[in-house]
Formats: C-alpha cells, sequence, structure tokens
C-alpha cells in the first residue's frame, strides 16, 4: 500500500535516538528507571505515532517488531552514555542538545517523506514533518507536565524543523536521490537548531526565564 | 467516500477562527511570533485534527490545501486585530472570548455534522462535536501547560457545545436546512458561552480563583 | 471485520470503572458537575479511544452506543459511592486506588486483546495493552494539567500493568480459555498495584513529595 522511500533501519535509528533524549529528559527530572524507560519508550515512539496516525497509515511503531526495542534500548543506553560524558553539567547539556536535535531532525525528514509518499500537498508535507519532528518531545513535555521548550521565545524547535522538511521536500520534488536529500536536510535541521542553541547559551539569560 | 452535507469554505472559515483565538491566547502569554504562529495554526487544526482522526475520515486538515493556510492567517491577522480593538483590557477580553466562542460554535456543528454523515449513534454524534469544539482550545492549553479554563468551576464551554450539538442534531433528523440548522445551533452555543461569560465577569470573583 | 475474542459487556464494564476513576479525581480537586462528567467521559473511554486508534481498528467508544452512556453512568454514582464510603480520607483513598486499578487491569487485558486479534507482535500487543491501561488516566491527569502519578518514583502505574499484559498473552498463546486468561492476568495487575500503593502508603513519605 505505502512504498516509502526511506527505509525501515532508518526509522529504528531515529527511534532509537528519540528513546535516548526522551530516557535523558527523564533522568534530568530524577525518575527511577521505570520512569526512564516509559518516556524513553514514548520519546522514541511519539513521533513515528503521530506520523502514521495523522497520514492514517499502518502505524510502524505497532507493526513492526523492531521500533519499540530500538526506543527501550535507547532507553538502557542512558546510564553508560552519562558515563561516558561525565559529571560537568555543560557537557551533558551540549549532549542532550545533540540528541535531540538528531531525533528532531531524523524525524521531520521522514514525516515530510512519508507525507509526500501518500500524496499529500506541499503545505501539509512540510506541516506532518514538522509535528513528526517535535511531536515525541511534545508529548514528552506534556505527560510530564512541563511547559514545553517548543514554544519559549528565542527556542529554534519548530524554526529548525521547517526549513529541514521545506528543504527536503524541495529536493525531492527536483528528483534528488533520497539520501542526498535526507542527508542535507537533517544538516539543515541540526545546524539551525545548535547554533541557536549555543547562542542562547552564550547570552544566558533568557534560559533560565 | 464521505458526502459531507457542510461544505469546505465552512470549514476553512472555523479553522480561520480557531487560528485567531489559538494566536491570541499565545499573545496573551507573551510568545514570541513563532510561538504565535504554531498555537494558531493547533488552535484553529486541533479540532478538525481530532474530529477526523476519531472518525477515521479522510484527515481534511491535511489533504485540503486551503485548512492550514487558514489557520496560519489567522494567526497572521492577530497583531492587526488587537490594533483595531485598542489596549483596553476588557475590550481584548470580549474579542478574545467572542472569537474563541465562535471558534468552539463552528467546530460543534461540523463535528456532530460529520459524525451523522458516518452514521455514529446520537450520542456519540454529540460527544464527537462537542470534543470538535473544545478540542482545538484544550490541546492548545494543555500545550501551553495550562489548566484548561473548560474545567474550572462555572467555565460553559462544554455547556455551551452540547446543547448546540444536540439542537443540531435534533434539526437535522427532522430535516431541517443544513443552513438554518447550523445557523441556529451555532446561535445557541455562542448565546450560552457568551452570557456565562458576562454573568462570570460581572460576579467576577470566581475567574481569578 | 473484527471478531473479537473478549465480548462488548466487558468494554462497558471497564468503561464504567473508568468513569468512576475518572469521576473521583475529580471531586478530589473540587470540580463541579460538568468538570466531574466530562472526567468521567475521558477517564472512562480514553483507554478504548486510544486503543482502537492505535490499532486503526473502528472506534468502539463511538460506534457503540453503549459505552458513553456507562462512563457518563460511573460519573453519576461517584456522589452515592462518597456517601457510601463515608468521610474518612482513608477509606476514600482506598475505594479510589481499587477503582483506579480495577480500570487499569481491565483496559489492560481488553488492550492486550484486542491487539492480538489484529496480529501485531508480541512486544507490541504488551504496549498496546499498556497504553490502554494507563491511558484513561494519563488523558485525564494531563488535562487537569497534573504531572500523572504514573512517573512519579515509586508508582507502581505501568510495572503493574506489564505483568498483566504479558500474562494475558501468553496464556492466549497457549490456548487457555479467554475468561480464564483474562481474570487470571485483571488479579495480577490488581495485586500488585494495590500491594504496592499500600506499602507506599505505609513508608509514606515518597507519596507527599
Amino acid at each position: 500500500m505505502n512504498s516509502l522511500a526511506i527505509p525501515l533501519w532508518l526509522d529504528v535509528v531515529a527511534v532509537g535516538f528519540g528513546g535516548l533524549a526522551g530516557a535523558l529528559a527523564a533522568r534530568r527530572r530524577g525518575f527511577d528507571i521505570v520512569g526512564v524507560l516509559f518516556l524513553a519508550v514514548i520519546g522514541g515512539l511519539g513521533g513515528a505515532l503521530l506520523r502514521d496516525l495523522l497520514l492514517q497509515v499502518p502505524v510502524r511503531a505497532l507493526t513492526s517488531p523492531w521500533l519499540l526495542p530500538s526506543a527501550f534500548l535507547g532507553g538502557l543506553l542512558v546510564a553508560p552514555l552519562l558515563a561516558l560524558v561525565g559529571p560537568l553539567r555543560f557537557r551533558r547539556d551540549v549532549a542532550f542538545t545533540l540528541l535531540d536535535a538528531m531525533s528532531l531532525a531524523m524525524y521531520s525528514v521522514l514525516g515530510t517523506d512519508r507525507a509526500m509518499t501518500v500524496g499529500l500537498p506541499p503545505i501539509s508535507c512540510v506541516f506532518v514533518g514538522t509535528v513528526a519532528g517535535v511531536g515525541g518531545a511534545l508529548i514528552r513535555d506534556v505527560l510530564i507536565n512541563e511547559q514545553p521548550e517548543h514554544f519559549k521565545p528565542g527556542s529554534f524547535y519548530v524554526l529548525a524543523a521547517v526549513p529541514g522538511c521545506i528543504a527536503y521536500f524541495v529536493m525531492r520534488t527536483l528528483e534528488l536521490p533520497v539520501l542526498v536529500s535526507a542527508v542535507v536536510a537533517v544538516g539543515v535541521v541540526i545546524t539551525v537548531r545548535m547554533s541557536s542553541w549555543s547562542l542562547n547559551w552564550q547570552t544566558g539569560r533568557r534560559r533560565s526565564a
């Protein structure tokens, strides 16, 4: 029914990164192992679930036996990763933001791609890509009852996802190869997100507000 | 597959009003332009998305290229609207509540209508209409991490939507014309909502609690 | 299309318990009758809605004319139930937690069962069962803007649902009768949840944190 251009393994990797980011968010709030794993699963699968439900295609997060274990694995890897990064708060912040940005970037591209396969109009493809990109983190933040950072002034989540989705849509419409388009679009999202973040980190004040 | 009684342009208008109400809610909390537009899109499309996902019909908010731009436009119009209304807090409150009530009313009717087209039992039609009516504002409030006003004592959101949905259902079952039924039902919702609101505003105390 | 092993009346009963638990949660926060009934409907139907939307099967909460009235009835029964239980805070806590646990248990089993009927892989069946189990309470808590208790350290919601779902899945795969499997699995969930809760209640401190 839907022959996706982007292969399964990319979904698996994206879910894994989302799981890691979700687990890190849970750790930062001092959740125990159950909370960490639950948020890993939600943060990992949230974007993929939202995407497929919105597009009304089979929910890959459930029909494939690979996605849930990948999110779980992300949750289990958070402890060794934190050990690796070390106790410095700054390095942890960088690690968290980078993982979050990678998850954001991959889901944005995967969401745009699948929306294109379904044949939605351009603006809807970019919308679904953006929702898939920010969705996992959004659901995660809502469930732990925090105001999602995505709405705070100066946070470049949505603003990082949108140009990436547009870039992917344009490149694919021009029939550039899938992998090239995906790598460039992922690069766009990560670049915008990380430069905005490091800028924020320098100015400092607003993050604590 | 689904021949809706209510035409596309009404969906477009309802989404626009929802977008305006969402953008106003964002402005009140001091969000920047990105937050305003994001909440406009969510507040505008939320009800339509929830409705179509619940009914498992094609998601018009995505398949039609008109609904997203309409929500966006609502978000862009908020600045000129606020300039028009002027700086008085009371007039802004009236404008916000009225827009919110119009969005509530239109979505309630549209949701009931589409549920009837799908052939759901009466109680489900009223339920879907009510969820579609309050859904956009509910998702919006959850995302900005506020307790939705809908649950606060004395707020007549749900109580305004339900009689409107029932009225529309009864009139359509009696085979009154679509437009007459819609106008009456929208009138019911707006009347209940606005009179309850102005009453609350007079008694005053509870709103601040 | 989908010949469910578990009959409709079980869904109706589960929704009723969920409705009662939702209404109790609303009462505890001092909501008025509208808020109580709204939360009863959401707490009652939430799990069933989430389950069917995730599985992309017809949404029984809407197609059946029995589920919504059942949730409503649960909401209406909360006042007589509270009168019956009496004013003692401890007895009310027990009543609330027990109802919540029964709703959790029944939805977990029903969710696992329906996921098996759809033919999902084992891990997804357990996931859908768990999400259906905790979903109603989760949506309820998110809507009233509380951090869901499910994530708090030491709360055995998810940890109670998962073994119940696994037990049901294993027993059904071994072709044990539906009713036996369901009763055992429901027993597992309630036992784990209630013993963890009473333990928490003894240690006391963490609940208030």
